[in-house]
């Protein structure tokens, strides 16, 4: 039998020991679970640019799993933690809208964490010392680590018309649903106006374009080029549309 | 028993979701399958100097094993999908010359992807819609998604006296195999005479040389600094030898 | 039944195709063992810096366990390689002081490789041909790459005051363990006094405090900000105390 995977979705990056030690922790605490590297790369500091990005990612993985999501400006604070179980998947971080997609299911259901303040717990990295623990045990099927049900977990606003991401090809990707594309009329960013393309392969290297992406969001691309080197933009630049 | 892993070779780089997204496909489609993230930082729209690199690394590797290789510039075009088998290796990804050194030994066969063009399938992803995909199948042993044969997959040129990569040290990896070093001569690069070492150990620190490094490969280097730094060169810069 | 993993610690980074390679090579060599990237941004050329991290991390590993160990500028000299016993895990890779805090434990023993020296081998890349075939047979029971016994391993000198690693956020780590902070005094860096914070979320954004971070090291950050950017320091920069 196969289980269902722990999908790690950081601001952590991949230079620094930290994803390891997460890894190290996810499989002494529960040997044989697949753990996928997701992406490690989210907004820093920003749960609501990282909510909007993880939103789009969860309709293009495989059913189930678990969903490590730590984008945690305020560890060591007050701030609550979260395991949230929507659309047969699990959610386990902070609770400070990186979770807003799936927290609007009418279905999901959240609770805080009743894992023990153990003497061994860091105040700034529970990506290691407390949601890897509490992700491993719902692996295990132990779900002792649930605590109350929280009635009002924080969601935040939803990003749209803004830049959320941009890739390490210099694709500028926007929180635009594909399906909210207008009949007509460009996109705008930058001042500039920018039109709409299939595909890469479909325009003049260099050339600036809009299309729907991989991820289902209106992205803003240049052939074979930078996007955001060409426009001088990047995460939080706002976009529109011409009437 | 093992089962021989999933090799990635790609442009996607490790700082976007892209790679998790493949994984999770993978785990999802042939789960036990291990994977190996081979190398995702080939030289972006350049498949003549992936191949190179790609070449090189196979000599490398364990027997066996299927690489899925993206580097696909042309996404969303017409151009073609391959699987070859050569060498007890598959090869899965683009017709565009990522592959000419498999495709070159005269036991290789070259098959179109014989998969549906279902409705999930992107225009732009076709490492995780694809090639994925078609990995996943081989990897639990099902040949359904081989199509046709492919008479003439595109080869390309193969990148020899040219910087084909350069690394987060700093190093320059050329196209030459160390079998073509001449017996006497110094290596020329941005109008400088770069002489041989054996190794980092072996010359003065700062000093440039050129040794035959792990892949076989003629690279010019500088022990404990930047090679690349120190002649302001990188992809693509041109070498040659003194007579 | 689950075995304990090898963890790789290295200066190779990510962005190369080196990991990979290691990776290729356990898995063709011990199937079935997992392998954790502990760390592969170590501080390159700097074994002493390095090795108190690695002392660091050690702290926060779950127990056992076969650390491949590779910041070794020394590669293809006739510097020594070593199998470390310590501490109920073992430490595979080059004698040049990287591995001083296992082998200050009092039960440590130090081995010699005992691998035959193929034609295969690189003199570049003994993590891929050396190191990690010697931590396969470890893993897998063989301790026929244990050689003689070395009485004196190279150890080197404690890396302290110092800023020992500069994380992807800025945050400074130095080397100075959090039960050496003195009662009362600041810490003073870069001609700066920095106060003490508890956690991220305890100060102000951007202002410059130290905390004792998740390693247990006295760590210089500020909240939402890069600590590196607003000192202009980085690895290897004093810090010291007010009286």
């Amino acid at each position: 039998m196969h289980r269902s995977p722990v999908y790690l979705f950081t601001d952590f990056g991949l230079a620094d020991p930290y994803v390891g030690q997460v890894h190290a922790r996810l499989l002494a605490e529960s040997p044989g679970v697949p753990v996928v590297d997701l992406h490690h790369y989210a907004p820093p500091f920003r749960p609501d640019l990282a909510a909007r990005l993880l939103e789009a990612l969860l309709d293009h993985l495989p059913p189930g799993g678990i969903v490590v999501g730590v984008v945690d400006p305020g560890v060591g604070t007050e701030r609550g933690e979260l395991a949230v179980e929507a659309g047969k998947r699990w959610f386990v971080g902070p609770d400070n809208g990186l979770f807003a997609a799936p927290l609007t299911d009418p279905q999901a259901r959240a609770y805080r964490l009743a894992l023990p303040q153990t003497a061994g717990v860091s105040v700034s990295f529970h990506g290691r010392d407390r949601f890897a623990p509490a992700a491993a045990a719902l692996a295990r099927g132990d779900d002792s680590v649930l605590g109350e049900e929280v009635g009002r977990p924080i969601l935040g606003e939803r990003v749209r018309e803004e830049v959320i991401y941009s890739d390490h090809y210099g694709n500028l990707i926007t929180g635009i649903p594909g399906e909210d594309v207008p009949l007509a009329g460009n996109l705008v960013i930058g001042g500039r106006e920018v039109g709409a393309g299939r595909t890469f392969g479909a325009v003049p290297p260099g050339e600036l374009f809009w299309y729907v992406n991989s991820l289902g969001l209106v992205e803003v691309a240049a052939r074979e080029a930078s996007a955001a080197a060409e426009l001088g933009l990047g995460v939080g630049a706002p976009v529109c549309w011409t009437a």
